[in-house]
């Protein structure tokens, strides 16, 4: 029983992991309009006023951040910078001040992607943010604190966003698989680490 | 035999690259404020007409690039928006806009560092920034034609540097050991891979 913070948790996956953890915590949903309180993850300010409306908490998953695709010709200099200011300093501005108010041996997991290792052609912005994430978890464990943990979950494709995209299936990961990869590292004793869903979701035999 | 631009060309290891480059190449010499030509990497407008100057080549080996040390709690703003902005935007506009000019089969080689795997404490933006360019060169290497390659060293603490600021020598390479990454960058058949100095320096049996 924690009292846990849900960043992104009007999306596909934010919302699995919320219904998930629900069942045994206190959770606060937190979107950008939506939910028990809203936050624009690329103005610090909003930042800091949603954990001052928040106080002190448990745990924190931010399954948020807006990140472009594109070919490393074709991109343009707005799809790397959406990309640097919102999946990247909008979770990693998250995680600087979240560590001011998060209680002793207090979790933070936040969102990188299959991309980061295993880039698409096309996919240079989001390979790159994808990967400084997994950059900044490792180096910022090192740096934290009061048992304090920072882990970092790396998704596949969602099966629910493909099918509404009429993508193949294949390879792809249900919601609530994934949200086991979320539920592994708010419960571990892993720091540091990126979480590849693959490795979480099909444990207990969900779906496919 | 081919026309190579470095730049970084008037830092340690950059230097070493060029002396090494030069034996068997025609080296344009790129620095901040010295060499053939200067250039301001977080200016896109300065890299732009970098190249307009240079034309065409054969090769570009980018060993410039600032990024900033700090503890995740500790780290200012500042120091993340420099290392945003200097050692990764500046080399991916460097590779963007390179792209525009390097002839069939050309090699480019940025500079990412060990702090991308093995952080130590308080180094984050660094340790980001440098995870960041490694997932950018992989994803990066997918979408160019033409046989380009893209690759990124990595080097340890250099001898030269550690040296003048007193610091021990333990796990540090000299500049020309260092140099020898670049090197096989250059010269190999890789692409979207990142190249541990620690492979390659001491090959032929250069000094501690």
């Amino acid at each position: 029983m924690g009292k846990i913070i849900i960043v992104g948790a009007s999306g596909t996956i934010g919302r699995a992991v919320a219904d998930l953890l629900e069942q045994d915590n206190e959770v606060i949903r937190v979107g950008h309009t939506q939910g028990d309180y809203s936050v624009d993850l690329i103005e610090k300010a909003s930042i800091e006023k949603l954990f001052e409306g928040i106080g002190s908490f448990d745990a924190i998953i931010c399954t948020a951040g807006m990140s472009r695709f594109g070919n490393v010709g074709e991109a343009s200099d707005d799809d790397f910078s959406v990309s640097i200011d919102h999946k990247l300093m909008g979770q990693v501005n998250l995680v600087r001040i979240a560590l001011r108010h998060i209680t002793e041996n207090g979790s933070i997991t936040i969102t990188t992607g299959l991309l980061a290792r295993e880039p698409w052609t096309g996919t240079v912005p989001t390979a790159m943010v994808n990967a400084a994430l997994e950059g900044f978890v490792r180096a910022a464990a090192l740096d934290v604190a009061k048992g304090v943990r920072i882990n970092a979950v790396s998704p596949v494709f969602v099966t629910e966003t493909a099918k509404k995209m009429g993508m193949d299936t294949a390879d792809t990961m249900s919601a609530i698989e994934t949200a086991r990869a979320y539920q592994a590292s708010k419960d571990g004793d892993m720091t540091g680490q990126v979480l590849d869903v693959r490795e979480y979701g099909k444990v207990e035999g969900g779906g496919q």
